[in-house]
């Protein structure tokens, strides 16, 4: 079942180019969009971020959540997109905006292997809990590779996107594709804000590598399992070890590699 | 020939764990690093990079320079690393640090796909001029991805690199990988400020996709040919064609795709 995130605020998520090959012929090649979308809280600019533009509002939410620069829904008054500006502004219900202190700490850090908001991250790890009741089996992971594969996707006709999925068992709950798989993340985080949705039975799936961020974006979804087509990085392992995650990468068809948390598992 | 971008300051690149694969296996893997490392300017601190840690005052400088936060090689007095506490102290020679007003825009938009310095970005590459006079043979072309294939690299023993090289013709004159493809990238623009390196008459391979960030960073560095394994956005197109840059994208073996600027390559 297809459950792309798409919100009425999307655009038009791939385009049409011509380039040329080897052989001199002319190849027409759909291309993956790519947006500024600058964030603004209260009328103040926050950051801008490169997107495919498929759920700008989730983006912009799960992004304030996942730097924790909102702290609560109850915060939340409006989001709303204008992409005549590139814009999305949020409007608190205090309009008071983000604290300044917070905003100076992130100044220090954001993104992907380009900055990220380092000490913070590391001391909040110490306080997640992830469920220690959670389980999966084998036969779940490979339908839930099976349901990805079937997805309809961005990448299948363009590349250059990242996708992820949150999955309930082999069932594909949202499906998100962006430029970067860091906002990838944070629209499906943003919209389980949204939604109200607990973390603690769902699996996170990602075509991106599981460096630290993304580990600690997954932990702070309150997700206990995640899984990867690609590899991970040692920092990625080390949290994952720490906060007792199940991590699984180079997950394709019935190959995969278990990381940590074998505990959750099942063959 | 061999020419990994590697220093003194050089961390363990690659670590060895325990998987599980689904055979009930135990597969000794080799993971790439991620280090985190705080950047320090005049004892001020800008940024924290998750990095593979092969060339850290290379990414430290490049950083610097691709994020406009210093304008000169003159200002630089030194550039220190101390893993100890995961740092790298740049000292300027006027010792006022980075100006206010640079850090503060920078607040705003940093990183790949989380943030980037867009409005300042876009208004740059106006006054970028790439040099109309480079050419681009398929016979190099081809003789650069040979030469790539060959190169010894993280990513064929662990996998969850980007990495990015500097050509000249089909020679390549460094090699780096990192976690993220910006830092590979910012390592090597570090290493060519350092070398008085003119990029008019060089080649960039990455890896990694090519986004606005990209193209921008590759012009920035004054290279006029960009060639990706990877797929392309919109956005990176359409600043490559304002830039006039020579791009080319889902190179591998004999295959490519020429998206723009094919007034320098000839078949």
């Amino acid at each position: 079942m297809n459950r792309p995130l798409l919100t009425q605020a999307s655009r038009p998520l791939t385009f049409e180019i011509d380039a040329v090959n080897e052989r001199g012929e002319i190849v027409p090649t759909a291309i993956a969009g790519e947006h500024p979308l600058t964030l603004y809280v209260d009328k103040q600019e926050i950051v801008t971020l490169m997107t495919l533009g498929a759920a700008p509002e989730a983006l912009a939410l799960g992004y304030l959540r996942n730097q924790r620069l909102l702290g609560s829904l109850a915060e939340i008054a409006a989001v709303q997109v204008d992409w005549d500006v590139d814009a999305v502004a949020v409007t608190t219900t205090h309009g008071r905006g983000i604290e300044a202190c917070r905003i100076e700490k992130r100044t220090v850090t954001t993104g992907c292997g380009q900055g990220t908001v380092f000490g913070d991250l590391m001391a909040e790890i110490d306080d997640i809990r992830l469920p220690g009741d959670a389980v999966l089996s084998e036969a779940t992971l490979y339908g839930l590779l099976e349901a990805v594969r079937h997805h309809e996707s961005i990448y299948k006709q363009a590349g250059a996107v990242h996708g992820c999925a949150l999955a309930r068992g082999s069932e594909i709950l949202m499906f998100v594709e962006d430029v970067g798989r860091h906002n990838a993340v944070d629209a499906i985080a943003g919209k389980m804000w949204l939604d109200g949705l607990d973390g603690g039975d769902k699996i996170f799936y990602t075509t991106g590598r599981l460096t630290s961020e993304m580990v600690i974006k997954t932990a702070q979804m309150g997700i206990p399992c995640l899984v990867s087509r690609s590899g991970l990085t040692q920092m990625g392992w080390e949290i994952a070890r720490k906060l007792g995650m199940t991590m699984i990468g180079r997950a394709q068809g019935k190959h995969y590699l278990l990381f940590t948390g074998e505990e959750r598992f099942t063959r």
